[in-house]
């Protein structure tokens, strides 16, 4: 958040800035999604809706999962929430009582952190490296020294980029289910994978897990603020209670017009093949610029950098290299508070010709520092 | 929840249902808000905001306490939040800790006590009758036999309808500011009033009272989850902290609709008009119907009814008001747990026609039965 302010200063300051911090992408909805939410604007009364959405995008999304995934799953079982974030709310509280341990890797997203322990749950970082993708492991899970009641997993995870793979994913599932913990899976950067691995839903290896995705990455949603979560069947009853009492409904309009997302697969898939330009880019030229250890960009749209040659306080060194070069990053510590400060996320969601020019700029720079 | 079952299925057999049930208008947006939302569509990339919303809606809101109330809030002071419901949510999590105690009336919106309940809060029912307006006062706060952190208050009140005077208001935010507590003031129903007093904002009296309002209600935009919560100054940070991390940001298009409400408060009066002649109607036929201790209808768009004389059982005697008029009514039981057994909310917000037939119905009914 620092880099940021810094960044927004410079640019009010006239300053130039190329966004390599931002967690978003740059574009707006797909087409059809815009021309839905027209139609609706002029059709439909925008009121509340049922707690868990509209009977349309519900039955749109189960049928994703079969068609995408070959996984069945009723639309009695799919909660449409305001963006992953209401997700994540509704699903902490529906799973988890007050005090429960929630493990989760760090380097990972801080709302998720910041969430539990707004609720009064407890987060157990577990430090993850490149030996283990940055992703959990029964073993180390098996190694916590006090039992957790849940497990939030990203696959590709936000900052480090890297993928469970299938097999990774249903071992972490089963362990789970072997030891009463609650698996929570952060599948909002599905579909935007990178090497031809197709990330695989936890749907597919347990009923007892909570699913949570967004419209925001995939389909380049983030302002319309809609996601969706799977409930287990057992939490169907409370969590559909939850919603109402907390949130009432998702917003309207973005669900009328997320109907149409499914049928803008190709939109959406064009901003996929441009992130893998710009990520095969920073994967060439970063090195060059000194940052040669980075995580594998599975999916998402982050590099993961370890920067401990070069550093020992990420957030001084992104401040610097936003002073010196224009170019913004985000330092580590806002995702691993204990080890954060030898790392850097660099996002490559935005246009092609900004990540371009800033790893031109860092190459550059690299020289003269 | 029970008889907007029944009348759902009794309107998918293909029965007619006249919805006296309902908790929000039948209108959709003002016309300036679905145009401004068209033009953001084509012209905003639809992203995320700042977490405490866009500074022109911030500033808009602003202006409107300036103007309509003539108190004095700077833009840094609003948080536009996904619905009042994110309202409630943000608000008692950045005012009060794990296990703390807030008052509230009985009867009183039910989303309080569950999101209390959901966030580890105790809710303290204050029960209240027409002795009182169906509102706290000091004295029945003095009386409760352990302290409370907080106090709810809704004026124009849901179910009840009722309002404070802005004397009692005034009392209600000195005894809180005297005792530790702190106020939340919701006013979603203000500028729908009937009686020629307008709700006063706890803003005029106290700037540690934490504001709720919303679009939903006399802008008429339920489905576009949009409200705001004005913060007191010494919360201001730790909201903002919480808002980033728990939403990220309201619906944009919705905000960027918004700024366009405050310049269609004609279309808005024109609605609050028609409530006017619907309660009108009521307050002369429901007696004529058996229903003749009626809570004084300042606000908001429902009357209260104490029907004790006519059934000690308010959920079995709307389920034979459905069965035998096809008029839905909520029983009191959803709003006062205790003794809502004699109570109905009867809603005016339908269109007029639909409620002058229900009325018309009831009356017959009252006839027959």
């Amino acid at each position: 958040m620092e880099v940021m302010r810094a960044a927004n200063e410079r640019a009010a300051a006239g300053g130039d800035v190329l966004h390599l911090e931002i967690g978003q992408p740059g574009t707006p909805a797909p087409r059809g999604v815009i021309a839905a939410a027209h139609a609706a604007l002029d059709a439909d009364r925008i009121a509340y809706t049922e707690a868990f959405g509209i009977p349309s995008l519900r039955e749109a999304i189960a049928r994703w999962y079969r068609d995408r995934h070959g996984v069945s799953v009723g639309p009695e079982r799919i909660a449409v929430t305001t963006g992953s974030s209401a997700g994540f709310l509704l699903g902490f509280l529906a799973a988890f009582e007050p005090g429960d341990r929630v493990a989760l890797a760090a380097p990972g997203y801080p709302a998720y952190r910041n969430i539990l322990r707004a609720l009064d749950l407890v987060p157990v970082e577990i430090p993850t490296g490149p030996e283990t993708r940055f992703q959990p492991t029964p073993a180390l899970l098996a190694a916590l020294d006090r039992p957790v009641k849940g497990l939030i997993v990203a696959s590709p995870s936000n900052p480090a980029g890297t993928m469970l793979s299938p097999d990774a994913l249903r071992d972490l599932a089963r362990w789970c289910e072997e030891n009463g913990v609650r698996l929570i899976s952060d599948e909002i950067y599905h579909g935007i994978e990178f090497t031809g691995l197709r990330a695989q839903t936890a749907l597919a290896f347990s009923d007892r897990a909570l699913v949570i995705n967004s419209f925001s990455k995939y389909f380049s949603m983030t302002g319309w603020r809609l996601g969706w979560m799977v409930v287990p069947p057992e939490l169907v009853r409370a969590a559909e209670c939850l919603a109402q009492n907390l949130f009432i409904s998702a917003p309207t309009l973005s669900q009328r017009a997320a109907v149409a997302a499914f049928d803008c697969v190709e939109e959406a898939d064009g901003h996929v093949a441009r992130y893998r330009r710009s990520r095969e880019l920073l994967l060439n030229e970063l090195p060059r610029a000194g940052f040669d250890d980075l995580a594998p960009a599975d999916g998402a749209f982050y590099v993961y950098a370890d920067v401990s040659r070069l550093t020992d306080d990420s957030e001084a060194f992104c401040k610097r290299i936003l002073a010196e070069t224009g170019v913004a990053i985000t330092p580590g510590l806002d995702f691993d508070t204990a080890r954060g400060h030898r790392f850097l996320r660099i996002s490559f969601a935005a246009a092609e010709a900004e990540v371009a020019e800033a790893a031109r700029r860092l190459v550059a720079w690299s020289g003269r520092r």
